[in-house]
């Protein structure tokens, strides 16, 4: 019936992709970063580990590549309204992960950077994305190489996007002009970084708002 | 010679703690925290694992008050001036830890604030408390009780300081009056712990002075 087998063979490969992301993210989240091998992710996924072998060629690459994939659906549906509405763009290379959105530029500065870190919340608040974020993070923390990686290929494509918005913020007059965007925006998200690392108070929307207001406005009295 | 032995076996005790706390820092940075047992820090430190479960209920506790003990001569060492000078203050009750060291009140906020920024940046930036401090936060990260009591008892304690000078700084009227001085803290402290966790950049002086500068200022213009 089928006049060649490309299709098939290329849907089957997506459904092997998704289940060893899935293994992945999964036993990482159960048992940590260094219980997790090559061999668990395969056996939980049901396809042999060569499989695996010939698509990445370490572990930390497979989990690389299911955290741009997780983040990159993660922001799909936390705030489909914060980011373009193609559904071809995401998803389709997790090389290339939640880079491809942008931070929406309505001209409010304010309102722009509530709606983002308002789905940020959502997303670290997610049960799908906390334990395996939270493992990864923590062998980080710990191994300086694998730290590296992370920061490169999963954290600072989407601080790319905070400079990219406060740029054109600092373009419109709505940022000082003497200040560098590769700070600012640590005002932004190290806060809900923090509270949401450490478990010190809840992370919740009123508090993503309450940041941008004092970040923009400045903790000293406006005279 | 001696009148009585008391001397002596406090000076003993105070000789067995220190090899202890040492030890437990030493272990924890090296193997991390779940590898780290009462029957290693007993023969790293030369003492029978009883002389540990005397005085300490778990490992946790042991760990919490070495890092207080860490944290409170680190402190001390880093900025002297920032603290107070009476060294029996600190130092001699580890329970108490660095939560009898105040921030500096001159009556400039900004400089006050940076003089303790500064400070942080140098105890993270410490060999002696680099190790130990990644392997006790990364694990806080994945376990929540260890987290909160992580939280609790080191972090907490910290973050007091600030919100009481802040709120000196409100009366003094040099902070919004609007600002919620617990949240106004995590603008300040949050990007140090970011950058140093996460390795995203150098954690320096010039970028502590610089957070301050932003968070009291604004990011917004100033009209």
């Amino acid at each position: 019936m089928a006049p060649h087998k490309a299709p098939d063979s290329s849907r089957r490969s997506d459904r092997s992709r998704r289940a060893i992301y899935d293994a992945a993210l999964a036993l990482v989240g159960e048992s940590g970063y260094r219980r997790t091998t090559i061999e668990g992710i395969a056996a939980r996924a049901g396809v042999g580990k060569q499989t695996i072998y010939r698509w990445w060629p370490s572990k930390a690459a497979v989990l690389m590549e299911a955290f741009l994939d997780l983040a990159a659906r993660a922001a799909e549906e936390a705030a489909p309204q914060a980011h373009g509405a193609d559904p071809q763009a995401g998803g389709a290379d997790p090389q290339v992960g939640g880079a491809e959105y942008g931070i929406p530029d309505t001209g409010d500065l304010a309102a722009d950077l509530k709606l983002v870190l308002r789905a940020t919340v959502d997303e670290l608040n997610d049960p799908l994305m906390e334990a395996p974020t939270r493992a990864l993070t923590a062998e980080g923390i710990v191994d300086a190489k694998l730290g590296a990686e992370f920061v490169e290929k999963l954290l600072d494509p989407q601080l790319a996007l905070y400079v990219t918005r406060l740029r054109a913020a600092q373009e419109a007059g709505q940022l000082r002009p003497d200040a560098d965007p590769r700070i600012a925006l640590e005002l932004l998200i190290a806060p809900l970084t923090h509270r949401w690392l450490l478990r010190t108070l809840p992370l919740t929307h009123a508090y993503a708002d309450t940041i941008v207001d004092y970040a923009l406005g400045g903790l000293a009295p406006r005279s």
